[in-house]
């Protein structure tokens, strides 16, 4: 770490590749200078970043709903590094640690940030989201209390893949899964394994869904036992009967097959976000059963919690991982998931030679 | 009180007149023998009976969803009456008590009677609901737990109204309204104004929205000052945004529009009943803005709190109160909203010559 | 089960050997017919029935509180059995199963009843509760609403264990704990382990305390690595601080010294009895600290959910077991722990011979 | 508006008056430069701060609990004024308006912050807290985002009241207080009077309860009909249930005659700062009742709320006013309730001529 003492000198003499998006399907790699960290920022070195499905979905699409990509954008926001140095008003102690970064900076003193929900933050800066520039770079300058040290014991991605993680807690917790809830998870994409994983882990009893049959195995070498595969028996006619659906998809008919199949008072949460801006919905199933259905919105102080749930080896995310790719595979990274569905989540990690 | 010590004598003397609907819109009158109170009921004389739009659903059409009207079936579920006869084990000494009569019977024994929610008990018996007859009758037998003393200050059709009122109790308890809240009660029927009344109880700013002019007028005359006319200007583009939407029409443009205005974090509880079994709702809205779409259906444990609100006088039924029709005008009662939209809830009153 | 359709005959010709307390520390065995199960009741023969703190607190000190032995009374209310009977209107199919008691069968009707809150009746009848009998006997009757069936693969032990566990369950349910929350459990009798159990099974990263080593190495074979001793050193002094405390021994300076460790906002639920009415509490710090402090009594709803966790080898009762003793061992079983303090739960086996 | 646009002319040459007390019953009036606005913040100059009881504690005796007052200190922390002067990142339009200042300025990045529960910020600053100097002065310098622009409709005074109604509704809130809930206000001072308010604006029924008639009479005057006075018969005589308390003498057998007249499942709110560390608490009852007993300390996110019931007279602080006083008559203001208990709130006005 001491070198890093001299990084201003460094910085000066670095340079940070960046990997731009300048139309769908189309990478760029720009070498700039490293950016200067703000007041409350510090210069991260990236080690490693998940590859998202909206970051693929950009890549291909250009626009996710009314976000769209007008000026060319550095995608990657599931990111860790090493702080390399601080700004003026961030705590200089941390230089050297290695971070896993939280993606969206909220304002701090809207209503929404005031009560705790800074993910509703309408001000909120979030990585690879337009205009801001996200993590597939050498270089990136983030707010200090939006980056937390990773123990020793975790690898730079774990320390990534807090970032799904946390959606994954944020599922769970909406839902307030409870030992002995039953609990569909539809979706085996990286997001349903992971929330399936920490459903379990509140000692939910979970059943996975997905139609391909790769997912499902990956979902098997997690140790989940109870797996539905659509192809076979539709939700409708599997005789299923749940406290709480983890919607993972987004894909219209499953959301409302899974809605179906939720018990009285039962708990649908909606995490996968669906194509379109409106949805048929089984609103007779949801008054009839009073079922409580929660839309979802990234996350809000899930860190500490994805940490953990590592550390304690809790959740596995090794299962997940899809290979390695640098800076000059970004788009190789991209593709990956849809070329093999095995490789769940594809990293890419900028200090490999390519 | 006395009068009724000789009640099995009356019993056996008098007759139990009893409206039935036999086909859609088409009623009769039967003449029968009083029901005899089984071993936790009580025989109770009809005083007061509201018309709900679940009736006139079924005069008009025969069914409402998956429940129809297949034998002849007496309609009424929003009903008052004396107690006239203790059936063995129900308390004797409430005999000749006025009581609020609540229409729904659980079994008492379920997971969800157990826990609290008997309003989604699959065993319930609810007057009025095929094939469970209701009380546009002159007597009923019902369990003495669902009836509850009337204080004396409260008139018949209040306590009948309590059923209702309850509708409108369990919309804003689901929702949490507190003070401060922001709320949109969209309908101005029977249970949106009690909705409306009941959220403004617990401190909430209430925006009532109908297209029926004559609705608007009665909410006025309840001493709302925002009103919302969707003729004049839609939702979308009222400029209108609440914390909580307490739907009530069940009307698909209504809905979304009604969720299209709800602040990030906000809450929308559905009351009224859609015509289909599935709605075009705006996904995307729910999932950025994290709203939570409570279904309900009927209530829990709301009728102690419906009659503590009649006798404060904090909620007031007699703006809506449409006329009273004695038992052979029942078919003029279910008529009188569609022809005067002014009369919200028509009652019905078996003691009165027609 | 064959043998049981006669159980009319059987029930003539059997006897039911019941164990009462007559006086503070002696015990005398009474050979009875056996009982008739009422309307809505199963007969049941005893497998096994965990020895209580409470049962031992009785046999002790003739009283707990308000709550004095009058007359003769049986003890015991952590049960298993099987049906051997029905009454007229219990479901006669479940004759022969084997099922887990829940102790407490409350009236039903009441509001804390149908609030979901049925451990507040104040009219529940509790085996081995003054003046009701329990189940350190051959047979009991019991309402058919609160005996669970059992499956193959748990013992008659775990069914009784049922009990405690609930207790367990309600404890974190009531604390919400959620993954990554820091749990204190305080006291490593029966109650203090099985509710450690659950806190971990739901996430919770739990610190368990005893100030008997024997108790902590019970606690460690069950995987608890967080250990602490108050003889070595004082909570105040530990430097732990934790989200949520489980305060199962009801000393008030235990229940001083975990509050005083709660974090801001920190949750205390206090389910060891305290021996007197009144305790010096920790106000200032609940106070500044905003903690929310709340009393337990027994559970509700929670049986399904501890053959679940049972069922799914979540929690383990073996190392809780202490003995198995008949019925004319009974005051050996009350006296095991205190002899033995690793002996956490001895099981009265009425079938044993002695 | 115009006027404040030299507003750093106006400061350079204008005097701040600020009373300080040097030991206790002993305070001064020093005159000092007016102070510079930090980054966010604004130079306010006060219009007018109530006394609190935490005001008239310090006063005579120093210390709260571990809060004790080394340096000349001003007190006085409800207080409304007008901004003049925007501190360079402070948003300039509002210089001019007319706001009300919540005292307490947490960190923003804590845990606690991040949570919603800001209130509980170790690194809080809050005014008349030492070290931090209160509002007993001309002007204060304060952070942009913890004042709150008033009405035109309201005064002063009900501006500066916004800070104890905060407490009154951040107990409610705590208390979930419904329509129906009987609830029990224990102490007349001007919390317990803004908090009765509260409750009953929820919908609750409220019975307050205070040893001082003069304070009882306020109560009555504020339309309270239920009041309880312990002189006549003690709370444990009285046969008053209710489901919540609001407790706000912090006397130890206020508290515990409270909570023990709490029904089952009933929650005690404890508002009323105890002057010990520890208290006796009927834990018995606690337990037994399955009591829910909240800690708690100042409030968040409750300025819109109070404003906005102030706004629509929901809640009524005039008969709690008792006489308006200037800078060099602090001492009376804070000696004012003694002297006669129906002046429930004194306020200091700085531009009062004494």
């Amino acid at each position: 770490m001491r070198a890093w003492q001299e990084a201003g000198e460094k910085r000066r003499m670095d340079v940070n590749r960046r990997v731009k998006m300048v139309s769908p399907g189309r990478l760029v790699i720009d070498e700039e200078s490293l950016p200067v960290p703000g007041r409350n920022e510090y210069l991260i070195r990236i080690s490693s970043v998940g590859v998202c499905g909206s970051d693929i979905h950009y890549f291909k699409h250009g626009r996710i709903g009314n976000f769209v990509v007008e000026a060319p954008l550095v995608l990657g926001h599931e990111s860790s590094g090493v702080i390399v140095e601080a700004g003026p008003e961030a705590d200089p102690n941390r230089v050297g640690r290695r971070v896993a970064i939280e993606p969206g900076v909220p304002c701090g003193h809207c209503e929404q940030c005031r009560s705790g929900r800074y993910n509703l933050c309408r001000d909120v800066k979030f990585l690879a989201t337009p205009p801001v520039d996200g993590a597939f770079c050498d270089y990136i300058a983030h707010d200090q209390h939006f980056v937390y040290d990773v123990p020793d014991s975790l690898s730079d991605d774990e320390a990534a893949l807090c970032e799904p993680l946390s959606v994954g807690i944020w599922a769970s917790h909406k839902a307030s899964v409870e030992p002995d809830d039953r609990v569909l998870v539809t979706g085996c994409g990286p997001i349903g394994l992971l929330a399936a994983q920490v459903a379990r882990e509140r000692g939910g009893r979970v059943i996975v869904s997905d139609i391909v049959p790769e997912r499902l195995e990956v979902a098997k070498s997690l140790g989940f036992e109870e797996l539905h595969d659509p192809r076979a028996v539709l939700l409708e006619d599997s005789g299923i009967e749940v406290d709480v659906l983890i919607e993972c998809t987004g894909v219209t008919g499953v959301v409302r097959g899974g809605i179906g199949v939720l018990a009285p008072a039962g708990r649908a949460v909606l995490v996968g976000m669906a194509p379109e801006a409106q949805q048929m919905l089984p609103i007779a199933s949801i008054q009839t059963g009073e079922i409580l259905l929660a839309g979802t919105f990234r996350y809000a102080n899930t860190y500490p919690t994805a940490l953990d749930l590592l550390l304690r080896k809790r959740v596995d995310v090794g299962p997940l991982i899809g290979g390695r790719y640098g800076l000059s595979r970004v788009a190789d990274a991209l593709n990956a998931s849809e070329q093999d569905p095995s490789r769940i989540k594809p990293m890419v990690v900028p200090s490999l030679a390519d």
